[in-house]
């Protein structure tokens, strides 16, 4: 794998199955999202904070390949690539792979960053989310 | 709106907003999936029976369009809308709306059955679903 | 049932039943919490609205005896009576019931009011919450 | 920590986290659940296994006492220790630590095994998890 990709490690809890036995299709947003706020706190930027400051970060589309499902007692990577998409967007590449770099699910999630009022950002703080996907 | 789209009336619970006070992201597949399943008992078919007699249908590809993040209290409708894509797969367009038809999300799922062994399906159980979606 | 008892009505989601079939022992606060926050809103008091004016009720004790699993798609009732447990402390019982009355689960949950630094909150908020309560 | 105790190593996930910003109380038990399947999983004894031979182990009465919420970021210890309880049930007391040993929550929860007509079981399956509480 690309050195330059962020990757953060999990394992599939058994509450995260569901009758089928296997993991459940929300669960795997649950996974992407864990793995993006690492991300970002491994620049700095921490989502609490984020929030504390008023700065609502949304995702507005998500696209999900669910290539392989996910069982009880399977460890994964999850991975982060970000790019700005637009002036006022962040879009996320991310994927969910076994050790051996078998894919579980691929993914691209595009957010934005609101102010209280719901209205897109340009505020230091997005430029701040900004600069974090072009470092 | 169109009256052979099945609907389905929910309410946001607190618990599944996050700490930005909006309903997480995740949240919405649930919202979705409930539907999904309601609108396959309507029509007489169970999720938990099918799982029983060892028909997994899991998702294959979801996308969601976020356009208006639910809060605490909300109400809204999830609309399910069912046809063949292919002969193995399942497509369902969904929206999240308000009572007033204002959008919060609209989404296409794409679905599929397996065998045990995760093999797609083309049994009798799998010809059931897809009676379903073509009625 | 007593008719002072406050009732909210919930379906089992088949994302909330885990691989055994039945649904998980977690998912039950979820309902608790929801018909308490439901009994306070149908008394004028929105959590929401608690949380935005900085007051933080949180959970101090849970007690739940779990007598029969719910499972995909059955009905229930989720009861609330509260009383005040102490100057500070609010004690709800519930009980998760079917339609003809047999408990699923029955629970003693206590909960305060704390102010933005974790301390127990005797306020103006905390009056109110209590008189909830007492009505 | 007496070093006979389970411990397993957590880390709350944003989304666990509910518009007061702090983890919802239901998430509590997700801990629990995770860190005595792991417990049992390094004792040769796997949930998922279980469940596939139709034994159906079930949290039969859960007290939880919250002694400080955890927030964005908190990583955490949830211990497991567990003792027959009576012929037909396991007690699991449980604590979530911070690193310095200070407690966010303390927690007993009895478990027994069901055959799948959901009547108490004293199979050959219950003695295995009878003999883990007792090694």
């Amino acid at each position: 794998m690309d050195e330059t990709v962020f990757s953060y490690p999990m394992k599939v809890r058994d509450y995260e199955c569901d009758m089928q036995g296997i993991v459940n299709n929300a669960v795997y947003q649950h996974y992407l999202e864990t793995a993006r706020h690492e991300f970002l706190l491994s620049r700095g930027l921490s989502f609490a904070e984020l929030t504390a400051r008023g700065i609502v970060v949304v995702v507005v589309r998500a696209e999900l390949d669910y290539l392989r499902p996910l069982r009880s007692g399977d460890s994964f990577e999850v991975t982060v690539q970000a790019r700005r998409q637009s002036r006022l967007r962040i879009e996320f590449e991310q994927h969910i792979l076994s050790a051996a770099g078998q894919a579980f699910l691929r993914a691209r999630i595009s957010a934005a960053a609101l102010d209280a009022d719901g209205r897109p950002l340009r505020s230091s703080g997005l430029d701040t989310l900004l600069r974090v996907a072009e470092a």
